[in-house]
């Protein structure tokens, strides 16, 4: 199995991506790696050649630039390049830590979409607290600006393979992101989708679910346009931050006694914030696309890396993107009423 | 000045709005009240009648009604008639912790919207930190489920009006809230609305900002579209709520050592809670009828009320929504432009 890395994406790229992707060769044996990256930055980083690849290239996409633009500019960056790998059989799988629009713009039109899927979505795998599971995948994360009823209803599908197959959850439980409980809450986009969900077999629908509940562990996928789905998950983000750096300056304003209590709760802290560091364990993923594409956060170490690449590997060899193909080939008529229903 | 107050809204009505009611009238003596609700409930309720007339009301709105089927359907209830007080002059504004739908409906349909308003919007004082100032108005939160750009360029001169006069913030900074930073970004109506508040003179508008940034204290008024207003709103809520309840699970577990640690720390916590309750400070506003209508939250207690009250002089004494109608009326023909910009 070949993964094919954006050895420049990231804030710590080269360096950080190099040392995550051997310490996942040593980690899982059946890994090969093609690393993509301006060879006088990344060979002098590289500990050992062993089932490693450096294939040299001339350009960088930036944290900044316009995605689409970038893209179709940098044909030689390593970026490109290495989704150009996915795309001729050469990897099975893409990874970079850089530009998320231009993973996403490479993951959508070097890539490709897989045939009946309207639109990809970005997903990731987020904490719940007190449910059966202890995370949930949450999509889309801002792949899809414009989104129609049958976009959302597609990532009920997408979203229930992942939950099914790479994170072990039979049977998983979709819901929907709303602002409200009941069917006929939201605007006109999200009264449509939680029809075509509800009427749908293709995947276990069990309604709408508010921002304040995601993490309270009542479903496995929780499906979300990608506009408020992206500021559900930065509100998160930025008030876990927020809280945090509060209860860090209320310590420190409590002088000594604040330093004792802190002392010994330091366990409790540091549980509570490894739960919150889900992006440790993995990166976001595009699915949608005919190979397994995971983006790592942009200012991923090591560990993170080697861990997004364990990730890839179940995601090959539970064949995910094969799986999700069938399934939606064998029911693109049925998805084609959904569609036309509205 | 005179308050309509909805006495059988919320969780704890009316015992918790009466008390509310009467502690407020300690406190602001120019205030007089006029309490809807039902006689036998209310009346063995009130202390003293000193500055407060019960008017009795025969019916109630849950909170789980539709709104707007609920206010057609019971005319004689104690929402509906507090509204209605307002609309016929007998009252300044109307008070509420009942079901927002409903009181969004009564403000709108029954208030009335100001002239030149397209959409009145929801709004709430919400905390932030590190800036200079440590709240800002958040708005839409869902008042209005069909956003177009005319929309929300009109929240940010809202928002503005309020921000000013009631929380004293001069030349109060307007940022709306987006999926990143950049102009282009978002969905056709975020990308719209944002050269709308470029071009505009009517309020300070200072570019997007992402939800994981709205509590740092950047921005004075946030201006989202109601949909994801709402889901960050809530995503925040939530978070707040599992991370304490996490934290406190972590602190049980740690022992002996946890529970001396959180003895240590509880200042420190009690004072994080507190900066994070801001609900007790006042209620939500909706902002563009025809007076002050603010609606705390359903499980509000006395004090909450109370302060609500002290919210409410302030908007009569500032003449809030006179100077907002004025505006709007001497700036109509700009806003036409505006608005068939796009």
């Amino acid at each position: 199995m070949k993964i094919a890395i954006d050895a420049m994406g990231g804030d710590f790229a080269p360096d950080e991506i190099v040392k995550g992707v051997e310490e996942a060769r040593d980690r899982y044996e059946g890994l090969e790696f093609l690393l993509f990256g301006t060879e006088e930055k990344v060979k002098p980083l590289i500990q050992n050649m062993d089932r490693l690849t450096l294939v040299p290239t001339t350009e960088e996409i930036e944290m900044g630039e316009e995605p689409v633009k970038a893209m179709k500019e940098k044909p030689n960056s390593s970026m490109v390049q290495a989704a150009t790998a996915v795309k001729n059989g050469e990897a099975d799988a893409f990874f970079s830590a850089g530009n998320t629009g231009a993973i996403l713009a490479s993951a959508i039109f070097i890539v490709g979409r897989i045939r009946g899927v309207e639109r990809p979505a970005l997903a990731t795998a987020f904490p719940s607290f007190g449910g059966k599971n202890d995370e949930f995948v949450f999509m889309d994360l801002g792949a899809n600006a414009e989104n129609k009823p049958s976009h959302l209803y597609q990532y009920g599908i997408l979203g229930s393979f992942y939950a099914e197959n790479i994170m072990g959850i039979s049977n998983p439980r979709v819901r929907l992101l709303n602002n409200g409980g009941e069917e006929d809450k939201g605007d006109e986009v999200h009264k449509a989708v939680h029809q075509l969900m509800k009427d749908t077999d293709a995947f276990n629908f069990l309604g709408n679910v508010e921002a304040r509940e995601i993490m309270e562990g009542t479903a496995d996928v929780v499906v979300a346009d990608g506009f408020s789905g992206n500021a559900t998950l930065k509100a998160i983000e930025g008030t876990a931050l927020t809280m945090l750096d509060q209860l860090k300056q209320s310590i420190k304003a409590a002088g000594l006694r604040g330093l004792l209590g802190a002392l010994l709760l330091k366990p409790a802290f540091k549980s509570l914030k490894h739960k919150l560091d889900f992006q440790e364990n993995g990166g976001a993923v595009v699915l949608g696309v005919k190979a397994p594409v995971v983006k790592t956060h942009g200012s991923a170490k090591a560990k993170a890396v080697a861990n997004s690449m364990g990730q890839i590997e179940r995601m090959v060899q539970e064949n995910l993107v094969g799986k999700t193909a069938d399934f939606i080939k064998e029911n693109a008529e049925k998805m084609k009423v959904k569609k036309n229903a509205k």
